[in-house]
């Protein structure tokens, strides 16, 4: 079983605080260990989020319920991954998601204050932090952008000449990758496949591994209006 | 007109910074301003931003440019708001909108390895700067659970229930102005406003000011599933 400090050092959090560091702060900040039977609930939906909870060892079940009783399985998390990051700090810091032990699985937890203590003492952990919630604001917005299109080919076809006007080229490379393009569309990987598998036969790109050559960029703005008199 | 420093005195981000101590940073940190006559191109959109732009004089106008050419209006923003604070630490860190100067108007710019300064050298910032971030997503990501329901009486029944489950009682706060709610909800202001109306015509809900009664959470919970069958 990993020690507290290498499994923080594997974390995108504290991976450029360094090993030897991570074993000072451990001694000078206040935290706790929670551990949890495989199927306990770890937190409730609705739940204040106030501590910063990081996984230390095994995995766990994100789950929402709806008003209506039906419940579904959002995502899975493992060490060494936090949840939740991004709510910590927002005035509504309720968590989303019913959070359950998949596995046997030991919790973190560090108060807000001490997050803001670890921003201002490491640069690193503080860029990590910041570069996370960017990141999620960034997906967030283009999953809300690509909601507007109904069909996966409208939203690859938005997706393309966004990432042209981006990088003002007739062949861009794709800025996620297609695991994380389907989520952002919420489709299937392999049916964003076969779309851009159509988009190619049909002449419109030409994929060359991340790159694709936009071979007729006015088809894929026609393709936005597809459907609109519908 | 305002000094730089009363103007970033009463921003959120330097607000607890204390006047006299945005007198000795700003001796300290390396910025530039630029000014624009009124209907010039602040930044386009699909420019990488990488400077933290606080507008200290006038107003701008961000548009979004879709790929068929249809530009929308996206908001408003004026003295002294910043811009897109939240993408600026992001890997993806380009601008979703273009940015125009509605009045004569003058920005800030602070590269990013400055932010990080200020956050570390003033708690009061980095908390600020956090906070925006964090309720940026929780915006963004109420925004997407009420994707998924089509009507304005399902979004606010939806809404109100996971009030309920996350407050605990019968009788909810609301956690948004309606401003704001009908922002996330993507509706008008007076079709909300309509439609709470013709929940409480109903007998289900009763407002009284910021506070709802909910009087028949079983009908609410039936409204999530109306039109499934459609």
């Amino acid at each position: 079983m990993k020690s507290l400090k290498d499994t923080l050092a594997g974390s995108y959090l504290f991976k450029d605080v360094g090993s030897r560091e991570i074993d000072v702060l451990l001694q000078k900040i206040p935290y706790t260990i929670k551990n949890y039977h495989a199927g306990g609930i770890i937190r409730f939906q609705g739940d204040e989020y106030d501590h910063l909870c990081i996984i230390v060892s095994g995995e766990v079940d994100a789950h929402i319920r709806h008003g209506n009783g039906k419940t579904i399985k959002i995502e899975s998390l493992k060490a060494p991954d936090p949840l939740a990051a991004g709510i910590l700090f927002a005035d509504n810091n309720y968590l989303p998601v019913t959070v359950t032990a998949k596995t046997d699985a030991s919790l973190l937890n560090i108060s807000r204050e001490t997050v803001l203590y670890l921003c201002r003492q490491y640069r690193s952990f503080l860029l990590a932090y910041m570069k996370d919630m960017g990141n999620k604001i960034v997906f967030l917005a283009e999953k809300i952008k690509h909601f507007q299109f109904n069909t996966i080919r409208q939203k690859i076809a938005s997706y393309l000449l966004e990432q042209r006007s981006r990088q003002r080229l007739d062949s861009v490379t794709l800025s996620y990758t297609k695991e994380t393009l389907a989520e952002i569309f919420g489709v299937t990987r392999p049916a964003l496949s076969r779309v851009f598998g159509e988009l190619a036969e049909d002449g419109i790109i030409q994929p060359e591994g991340k790159l694709i050559h936009l071979l007729k960029p006015d088809l894929l703005a026609g393709i936005l209006d597809e459907g609109d008199e519908a």
